[in-house]
């Protein structure tokens, strides 16, 4: 009986706290809702940071130590000084200079058949072949166990790691992070056993012959040798020749090469909090790009979407209470420098985010934030969720942050924009990221959602 | 303190009915996710239904008395037949005969200026302008108020209603109903007046010179006059050209033409529930489309995914519990005659339908059901959520079901299935409506959804 009472208490409790809090948190969502519409509908009825994305990857790619990004930071830095922020600045930045250079040749010398050459792009950072061609028989593998498995039959080959994105996952970036191992460790597990070089099937969720590059890694003690991506369709060709022929002997040329350090930019704008600019909410992208298509998806729009959550407050002439920072951060692609600095200088200069919110994952139609923050701070973001519903947004849920912003240290909440998934790994670093597979709506839903989940951070705070 | 007791009392009869309400759905959750997930896993691993749309769409648009759409319904009904359904048969249809002919031009003939031709498209089941050119000035409306207000100046025109799609609303849906009217109706309420023709702005959410057709209406007591929809720019030109020229006129030719009626077929296959077998579970789309692009997405895809469902139930050895029925409506496009027989038929036959799915908003990445129907199966199918889950889906809402499944008399739930709807009204209707802009995962996750939607009404029912 004792125990019925307190579950009675315990129940009535419950129902009047969770009652008189869902009230506080409608009076927040009533008293921001005007506001909220207003950016909704301007972003949606203006194509300014579509116009200006299409402009921006005018100038080509953008990887770091490119005439491209020269030209792109330039660009950037005018326009934002242009819109009349309180702030506009830069941080130069050491980062990786990678060529990828002329020559990306992938021929089957035996046995003799009528296709001889695969479609290859080198991976970034991959060291080259130096002005040679290695020749040597191709040894296939779906996985690191493989590997392993067979590790005494690598030396002198060239490994071929055929390992297939998983379609059967719902969440493309899982289905990415599964594969992605293969591109980012694949050349130094071969090395170690004596390999001459590495090819991966390309991670992606398309089927076409496209290969996707992207990052690989080199260990200290290991030699280096060059790596280079496959598009799917040559994988496929390759794999099911090296099963049906015993041995394949390749002949790989690459031209590509890690030529040292260049001076890249972080690019940050501003407008200052009227009551507590010493809290800043962060909104921010990446500049560079990987050196195929033009980096649209990847991240020019994400670039362009931040810079318009800006412009948005100064068209409505929204006062915010707290500081809004865009931060255009540099080198996310090959080496993460331009966040790793940001966020040293970040911590030298006592800086306080309270938010930094990165759109980092294509500029598709909105579906939800990940946050990784405390629970407290997520409850408080999702009750947000009946004004960012109004472009789209469905859920706010624990997750990953992005790439650059989790570089920097003691951030409350960290937040992913997490657009819908489907279609970014047809295109993510390849020749297939370009300006035409922007949706215009897709994209002006996405920069909306950014500058209401801002603006509630600005006005509301997190605690 | 009665009222204190009382409250307590619902309270905690609440919170205890709640908790047996979820332990109860969580076990039908439970009891289905295996075979759930074996339906996700098979249709994002097999690209069947895909590959089968891209070749319906080779025999081009499918509009009703169509050489196409003769062969279209050959190769659905053979495809149905080879896949070893319980049954597969037809049903002829009567339905409108409208052809577009060749001649659709529109030229401005006062001021003399540059540009004279304009881009347009007749509207469906438009009279044409009997090999005659129609020469007259043209008077700019934006909305049916305008033109009421100034009937009496319309009299010998053509009337222009450059009505524009309202890009601010998130639904797009919404947009269209909003903007569709001046497609619909704008030809009876001008003619009412005495107007000649009637030219509306292409109802669209692009940006683009791709003119959008689709029907209009007429009424018996008032003059058939012809239509035709400018591509968005060319709207945009002449309404400037209009404001600030005064009179324009213009000529206008289109041979389209009201053949009467022919035959066509709506295309059923079935298999037969193992316990329930008089009450149908039906999953659909429409065979027939515009006569421009090739209908991938307005209804080919819809098609393909429903087809795909009883393939799936095939492929995974499922015997459901109820009937499962795929239709494949004739004739939505121009007079939605295939589902107005099919429900009356189904009426006179006495059978249950107890759901009817439709896939009729594009092949995009999935969203959400929405259902027609009362609020305690809203519940029921809300409480497959978890699982619908799996395929990205994220919410039931109450809605509208779908043009053709509407037209079947007492279901007790009329379910549309919606996915994203952002990119939609870019090529509905239009000649922008084709296969490179179906995504392969977005519609294997869409058929997913409506196999496992399908696989739990079937074995759980709406009771």
């Amino acid at each position: 009986m004792k125990f019925f009472i307190f579950t009675l208490f315990l129940n009535f409790t419950l129902f009047n706290f969770t009652n008189l809090y869902s009230q506080q948190l409608n009076s927040v969502v009533e008293k921001h809702r005007e506001t909220a519409i207003s950016i909704k509908n301007l972003a949606m009825s203006d194509p300014h940071g579509y116009q200006l994305l299409e402009k921006l990857v005018e100038f080509g790619p953008r990887l770091s130590g490119s005439e491209n990004l020269i030209n792109a930071e330039k660009f950037l830095l005018e326009l934002l000084q242009n819109y009349g922020f309180d702030t506009v600045y830069y941080q130069n930045v050491e980062a990786p200079y990678w060529v990828r250079g002329n020559t990306e040749k992938l021929n089957i010398i035996s046995p003799y058949i009528e296709k001889k050459h695969l479609t290859i792009r080198s991976l970034g950072n991959s060291v080259g072949t130096n002005d040679e061609e290695i020749n040597a028989p191709v040894i296939l593998f779906e996985s690191f166990d493989q590997l392993e498995e067979a590790k005494e039959s690598v030396k002198g080959k060239i490994v071929f790691f055929n390992n297939k994105y998983d379609q059967t996952l719902l969440n493309t970036f899982e289905g990415y992070s599964k594969a992605v191992r293969y591109r980012v460790d694949g050349a130094w597990r071969a090395a170690k056993y004596g390999a001459k070089a590495v090819l991966i099937r390309s991670v992606t969720t398309s089927f076409d012959n496209v290969p996707h590059t992207g990052t690989l890694r080199y260990i200290d003690t290991i030699p280096k040798i060059p790596g280079a991506a496959l598009g799917v369709q040559d994988a496929e060709f390759l794999a099911s020749l090296i099963q049906n022929s015993g041995e394949v002997v390749l002949s790989l040329n690459l031209s590509c090469e890690m030529k040292g350090l260049t001076t890249v930019k972080n690019i940050i704008a501003e407008i200052r909090g009227s009551s507590k600019p010493d809290e800043i909410v962060l909104v921010g992208g990446h500049i560079d790009s990987w050196d195929l298509g033009d980096g649209s998806h990847d991240d020019g729009g994400g670039c362009m979407q931040s810079i318009d959550v800006l412009r948005i407050f100064k068209v409505l002439d929204i006062k915010p209470a707290r500081t809004i920072r865009c931060v255009l951060f540099a080198n996310e692609e090959n080496g993460l420098r331009g966040a790793l600095d940001y966020g040293k200088n970040s911590k030298v200069m006592g800086e306080n985010h309270i938010a930094a919110i990165e759109s980092d994952a294509g500029v598709f139609t909105p579906r939800g934030f990940k946050a990784k923050t405390d629970s407290l701070t997520l409850i408080k973001l999702q009750s947000f969720l009946p004004l960012l519903q109004l472009t789209g947004i469905e859920w706010v849920k624990p997750g990953g942050g992005g790439a650059d912003i989790n570089q920097i240290p003691d951030v409350r909440a960290y937040i992913g924009y997490s657009p819908d998934e489907q279609r970014y790994f047809d295109l993510h670093h390849s020749d297939n990221d370009t300006f035409d597979k922007v949706n215009l709506r897709e994209m002006q839903l996405g920069t909306a959602a950014m500058a209401i989940l801002t603006f509630l951070i600005s006005e509301e705070g997190l605690d």
